[in-house]
């Protein structure tokens, strides 16, 4: 059901302090917090004496202490301490998951831990490069199957219908007219869409003066779980198809999509606006505008859930738009077939 | 589990618009709308390609279009237009469901649509007499198995307990002394009681001056799924039970019975008054008792269905008064038998 | 799952009226009611003849009625009229649970009924002596299995961590300090522990003068389903641990466990004052800390029944405070298998 040898966005580093947090990923319980010298650090959210969640516990210094008889757990997850008797009892750890504090996001590692190699962790530098970039950002529990929000990013047709009043703007003739390039490799799939000479939709003319009709881009950068979303506009004429695409509109807008469980998903998005930055109010508009387009997904992906739910095993139907979903579906499978095949779930 | 061949009531008339109305039968998802030349439409509501309910969708003219990538179809399930590509792909459709649009409701055929035949639909001309009938109808969802409201319906000794209050009226012995025939058909059956020279109840009193005592009587006449209750109340003395039954009390009670899962069943009632008609205040005064009495027997059948569910397979004890409800019990039990031997089911 | 030949609290005395009760217990719905002359009653939830719950029904006189179609039961769960009919079907009865009211409590026996001997149920003396005590109740749902509620108040040592805003007050390094001694029976534990000269936590300090520190003791009487719990504190020095101990704090707290299913349990608790009596305020003062220490425990208990069910088969790891816990849980378990290898379940 998930791919485990994957680095997942587990929370925003602001979430995480010395007030443990519970978050259930891939299914299981985890507990995210941070030590007295400001470690943040992910452990299995169950204390191996009589199950309590020891995220109902507290921080004391380097340690987590059990709510319930005490226990203490270091980083790794050990038990270093049982009040009451001299020594710890075989058996008393629970797992730890590598956890790399980068870019304003905290990345979890659930897999085999010999794997986790943070090098290959997405950067984000929009999250921490205030002179060229204002953001926000906010999570969304879908109640959805992780891969119909992979399905839904590949294929950015659907903004001439589920998005009508928010980012598509355009009619559907425009959107459909779209130059699409889909590329995929071993682990990710790109896909570039642009609308030469078409109209701004309303959101970008909204806090952008253009002369007139755009060139307008769309690059979804997709590897399970993540998707890197580039979006912009420039005023026609300006070559921005050719490679020059300074001004206008420029969204970077990053989409970690985190398993809660078969039918769940942590959605943590960011949006962050490349123009008219410093202007607090325009960072804010733009997250307004992602914001309600995120929720007419949301309700898209539910009720899409609900009606798998009813009928799982039917076969589905496919159209020409489908392409970069299918790709997506293919890596995924394969490589949690890997996983299966070496023994790890 | 359900009866499939079988016309039941799916929605009012006028619950049905350009607006699409997503609606559980039998278990199965349902999408109802109306296309802009005002034709009632049922078509199975799971979009093929990516199973998002049709009926988060638009209608436009006569199609109805996917809200999710814009896929259309026509009044026959057939997809006709995939926006972004020429051609439709195979399997493109969706199952169209028969409808039937009569005297204010919306018939629906769920099982081989060979055998849809609007012929054997139960008229109802009370709801299309204005000079005669005066009427008001609501839904209720009971959270029963559509058999629990059969049996309720064709027992009405239990107005003696249940609708002590509403309905009920008369003491406990003058409702056992009633006269009750059951008479059963191949596919139906009917139960007529009579209270002669019985206290009218004070729903009838209060909007009917009676003389004194009463000849009533309850005609229940049953199909899977429907009841029709015609009841009624005159002076004692005038004949009734020979055959005169002219004014008085006179009640037309429409009871659609239609399955929305194995637990949950929508109830579609009608109260028709047959006396002061044309005064609007009788005609509500007539359907307030009806929904208070309604709402004491959808208490009992909850209670009953949650019952049933701690322990399903436990054998009942049947006392006299079941002998209609298990006539009903048996006629759906071989109609659905007859479907399995078939291969429909 | 559960033990059957075991006496369990079913509700407080004052709980039970001539208005039928609902209350499922061991997974079994049971009917609790009074009859006209006074008789606490308690039949299995459920008419024989349409599974309808007799709770909904009436008490009329020494019979219960079923609000369905008025057939009536007598103490024993005898049905003794059917309106409508001269006899009485076969099998037309429920079973009666035998129901012992002593206390201010009524006790139910579930298992065989030849077993059931009144002569072993917990006496209570403090909820009829009120010259000596006073006291006060309240019934929690406790959405976790009975049998952690056991561990839980056979190993007090967790009132260093859970409690230490109510009634643990003491450092960690006090309560382990504690001498503690369990001791087994056949059907029973018995943990005591002391706390010899230690400051009294602050909800003694603050309803008892006392003059520095004291001599603090807590005796754990368990038997399944049941848990009494004599707790106190005198002024250091006056031999309490040797046997004197008059004056101070008294405080006797009954802990009923009834499971309602596999993962809920009615927990029945009193806190009686032996101190200060006759002083309403000094009982309600005793009560309310009693009740959010509860509450504490509560929280925690439903945590680690949601985390079981996460992996119900995962093994525990055992530390020293657990003695008198295992000790409970082999109990249970010995009865349990008692029980069906004598086929009673």
């Amino acid at each position: 059901m998930f791919l485990f040898n994957n680095w997942y966005v587990a929370a925003w580093a602001d979430e995480v302090t010395t007030r443990p947090l519970a978050r259930r990923l891939l299914d299981l319980p985890v507990v995210l917090y941070r030590t007295a010298s400001g470690r943040a650090v992910a452990l299995e959210d169950r204390c191996p004496h009589r199950a309590v969640s020891l995220s109902q516990g507290m921080v004391d210094g380097e340690l987590l202490r059990c709510i319930y008889h005490g226990m203490e757990f270091d980083c790794s997850g050990a038990c270093v301490k049982v009040p009451g008797q001299p020594g710890i009892p075989d058996g008393a750890r629970v797992r730890n998951y590598p956890l790399v504090e980068r870019d304003a996001l905290l990345w979890i590692w659930m897999g085999e831990p010999c794997r986790a190699d943070p090098a290959v962790i997405e950067p984000w530098p929009y999250h921490v490069d205030p002179e060229h970039w204002g953001w926000k950002s906010t999570t969304y529990l879908i109640r959805a199957n992780y891969e119909l929000i992979h399905d839904n990013l590949l294929d950015l047709s659907h903004l001439a219908y589920v998005h009508q009043r928010t980012v598509g703007g355009a009619a559907p003739e425009i959107h459909f007219a779209a130059k699409v390039k889909t590329e995929k490799s071993e682990r990710g799939v790109v896909v570039t869409r642009w609308l030469l000479d078409s109209p701004p939709p309303p959101t970008y003319a909204k806090n952008v003066r253009f002369k007139g009709h755009v060139d307008r881009w769309q690059e979804v950068t997709f590897r399970p779980g993540f998707c890197n979303i580039y979006s912009g506009a420039v005023d026609v004429g300006q070559g921005a198809f050719e490679g020059n695409r300074s001004g206008g509109f420029q969204n970077r807008n990053l989409n970690a999509i985190t398993p809660e469980s078969a039918t769940t998903t942590h959605y943590f998005w960011s949006g962050a606006n490349g123009y008219r930055v410093g202007e607090p109010g325009i960072t804010e508009a733009h997250f307004d505008e992602l914001a309600r387009t995120f929720l007419e997904d949301k309700e898209v992906l539910e009720d899409q859930q609900r009606r798998l739910a009813d009928d799982p095993q039917r076969p589905w139907v496919n159209i020409h738009g489908d392409l970069a979903g299918i790709y997506a579906r293919r890596i995924v499978e394969r490589l949690r077939n890997e996983e299966r095949e070496n023994g790890w779930v």
